[in-house]
């Protein structure tokens, strides 16, 4: 979708062929971590996102000093550079639209230090987001965001995209547990900011301004995250409802009753539709959504809480409570959510995951809406989240998406969908970014003072425009 | 201290005299929202710091359209304006050291909404943080930051100065409650960034950078908050231990054990003594350390977790502990704790508070280095605060402070204190905030290259450089 991009901008280093571009960065910081072989090139120009196109080299980079050797030779030559982590992005936000270097991350792979005394890790941009969460469970404590491609993602993506995942109703996204940061700066500059400090009034909020910057404003070489002592339990409720509405009551009166479950996640009758398909039609017994609710905690506290939202459940119209009390049932639980996707998957359309949010209260409004635009459009749309953050996950699921007539049929209809939310009070993304998928709303999004501002910072941090062009400030 | 900034820099607008300038912003906004009578002018010369500096006019802004066109009209004319809320800074953050307009927000108190269907509040600046918080406890929700000043302090002081609380530990500060601001830029333009929504990846992070940027890069309006379900229930431990160290190796030992707790607070012996002095000797058992612990949560929970950290303290070594089981009996040992502060007070010596950070495991090494500091400078110091945080309120108490010779000397040890934390991988300041105080060391704090990267977003969002000039970000 929307290969424009390929047409209204081109390249604006003009002076250095790939092959002498290769050669220069070889000579700085040495042969075997530049690569332009096609298979590379090839694997490096896209994420899990439809766009596509070629770096005109790859670099991996091992050490602070090879991304600021990197760095400043390209700074000097205005030759673009878009890092990369694992490439498990779902907006295209690592795909070097304008060429030049691709800078990846995934050398740069070592746990540094395990501090449970300092309540921190330190940690290089590669290290894959699971391999943090074992490292911490193995000396008791937790790292608790929860990307969906935890097993996939690294750290260094996740604070580039300010990662989400279901446990931020809880616990927050990947900004709350950064404490820490190097930065390499488009100029090569390299940034320190924070520590293993648990508050830190120093100046501007710049752990902020870096993380969820999507790789526009530098290179982070290095993180401290926050860790916090692993909940010693947790068990889950999985209930069935008559209706969507009576699940997203439902998630209302959990919260308002004063629980804040580590988790609350929602699902409508079309993915339930796709997942029975997959699984079987005893997967559930019948109902149209479905509610998932996770607490943790002390064990007592944790056995009192899951029987106290058993009943309320109830109350509130649930048809089939399903209790999974410790942590085996509480991964099996998880296991099928996850076959959720896979369902969907399975259906052989293809699936575009708008990770819309609305106030929480409009969950309702939202699922009807798409209903409605389902119905208009005749694209089949499943909507499953996470409700308690009413980030919902909303998934125009497409036949023939290579067509171009279907694609801009699709296309319409994913502007009307952010219209609405736009219209509603809502975010165009709440834990993807916006990378290239969602940058035909980001202006709308943002407003014009705000966009003007957004420009003004890059401006000021990386003023030869080098770090990952071609995204959504640099509209034509 | 300090008064360096009157001889070093000149106001840098000399086009206009004060009633000239007050006559064109009264025929701006209003007459009734333009004041500079002597009182006026003098209260608001000064915050609780030392720093004193009169402004030529104070502004009352009642809407963000009065503070649109007050930046706007100071914008064109260069023009310094300090926004100032309550007042209650400890840094001399909001004294307008270079003259020119006082921008007062404490006419803009209102509370727009509660919306606890959305999990937010919508508050203008002026609004004191404790009436934000009875307003959310009467729908039964909670907005946990909790500053030391919060029946005094405004919610637009503590958005700028990030600032923080004893249940930090858990709930973290002020930014993790930040959903939404509007601000008004230097331009006058205004800006508006999140909303209603609990997730929003919608851009670089502006509601970060705001926040705490101590009235430099723009002027907040409007604020949307985070709420949570308010805890059932909280409990709490007051513990004496024979030594220090014993203290800080307990909060090792319970975070090590799985507790989150809501607050962890340590206090040392000089502060003991003045409490004993003050509140009587029996008001505790012998001891040289008091530590608080505090759990919330659901009532069972609590009541099962207390009793688990009793016992924990007393295998670590505690001689006392008592506990406090309910609210009432909690705000007994919250108000026995406030009376600490008090009791320093009562010395008749200046205490000069500096809310240094180190990393948690560090405690015993600062109040070591804090007592041979005492020794060698004679000037007595006492540490208390949020020792989970590793954020320890370290009190240098100085007698006839007004002297220029003990100044000089109470500053050099400030400058060796500082000195101490910085190499030791700690922070200046955790939740005040830079302001004045801690300017002479803010440069070495940041480092070069985060420094240079603060005026580089500083004159990208205020080219002209209104916005609270003479802070950290306007060196000589």
């Amino acid at each position: 979708m929307h290969e424009w991009w390929l047409v209204h901008r081109m390249p604006f280093y003009l002076s250095m062929n790939p092959s002498s571009l290769s050669e220069s960065i070889a000579a700085l910081i040495g042969r075997d971590k530049v690569a332009s072989s096609a298979d590379v090139i090839a694997a490096h120009s896209v994420d899990k996102w439809s766009a596509s196109h070629p770096p005109d080299l790859v670099v991996f980079a091992e050490s602070t000093a090879d991304v600021s050797a990197v760095l400043r030779f390209a700074n000097e030559r205005k030759i673009p550079v878009t890092t990369r982590g694992a490439g498990y992005g779902y907006v295209g936000g690592c795909v070097p639209v304008e060429g030049g270097i691709v800078l990846s991350t995934v050398r740069m792979n070592n746990i540094l230090g395990m501090h449970p005394e300092d309540g921190v890790a330190i940690v290089q941009p590669g290290v894959i987001t699971k391999d943090l969460q074992d490292a911490a469970h193995a000396v008791g404590w937790e790292y608790p965001p929860d990307p969906a491609s935890l097993k996939d993602c690294s750290i260094g993506g996740n604070v580039a995209t300010n990662a989400g995942g279901p446990r931020c109703l809880k616990y927050g996204v990947t900004r709350s547990y950064i404490l820490g940061l190097e930065v390499v700066l488009a100029s090569g500059e390299v940034l320190r900011t924070g520590g293993r400090l648990h508050k830190n009034k120093t100046g501007f909020d710049l752990l902020g301004l870096f993380t969820g910057s999507e790789g526009m404003l530098g290179v982070v070489t290095e993180i401290t995250v926050r860790l916090i002592p692993k909940p010693a339990s947790r068990a889950m409720l999985a209930a069935i409802f008559p209706e969507f509405e009576m699940a997203a009551a439902a998630v209302q009166a959990i919260l308002q009753a004063g629980h804040l479950p580590s988790a609350l996640e929602i699902t409508d009758s079309f993915t339930l539709a796709a997942a029975r398909k997959k699984l079987g039609a005893d997967v559930f017994p019948p109902g149209n959504a479905h509610l998932i609710v996770e607490v943790d905690g002390r064990p007592a506290a944790v056995a009192a809480e899951i029987g106290e939202l058993q009943r309320l459940l109830g109350e509130v119209g649930a048809t089939f409570i399903e209790c999974a009390p410790d942590e085996a049932s509480c991964e099996r639980i998880w296991k099928l959510r996850r076959e959720f996707s896979f369902s969907l998957r399975d259906t052989g359309l293809t699936k575009l995951n708008e990770d819309i949010v609305v106030p929480r209260s409009m969950l309702v409004e939202l699922v009807a809406f798409a209903r409605q635009l389902e119905q208009e459009t005749a694209i089949p749309i499943a909507c499953f989240g996470h409700a308690g953050d009413g980030n919902i996950h909303t998934n125009l699921m497409v036949r023939d998406y290579e067509d171009p007539e279907v694609r801009a049929h699709a296309d319409a209809a994913l502007d009307r969908l952010f219209s609405w939310v736009l219209d509603h009070g809502g975010a165009i993304t709440g834990e993807h970014g916006v990378g290239l998928a969602k940058r035909p709303w980001i202006r709308r999004a943002l407003g014009e003072v705000s966009y003007a501002s957004h420009q003004a910072v890059k401006s000021a941090l990386d003023p030869n425009g080098i770090l990952n062009p071609g995204k959504f400030l640099t509209f034509p």
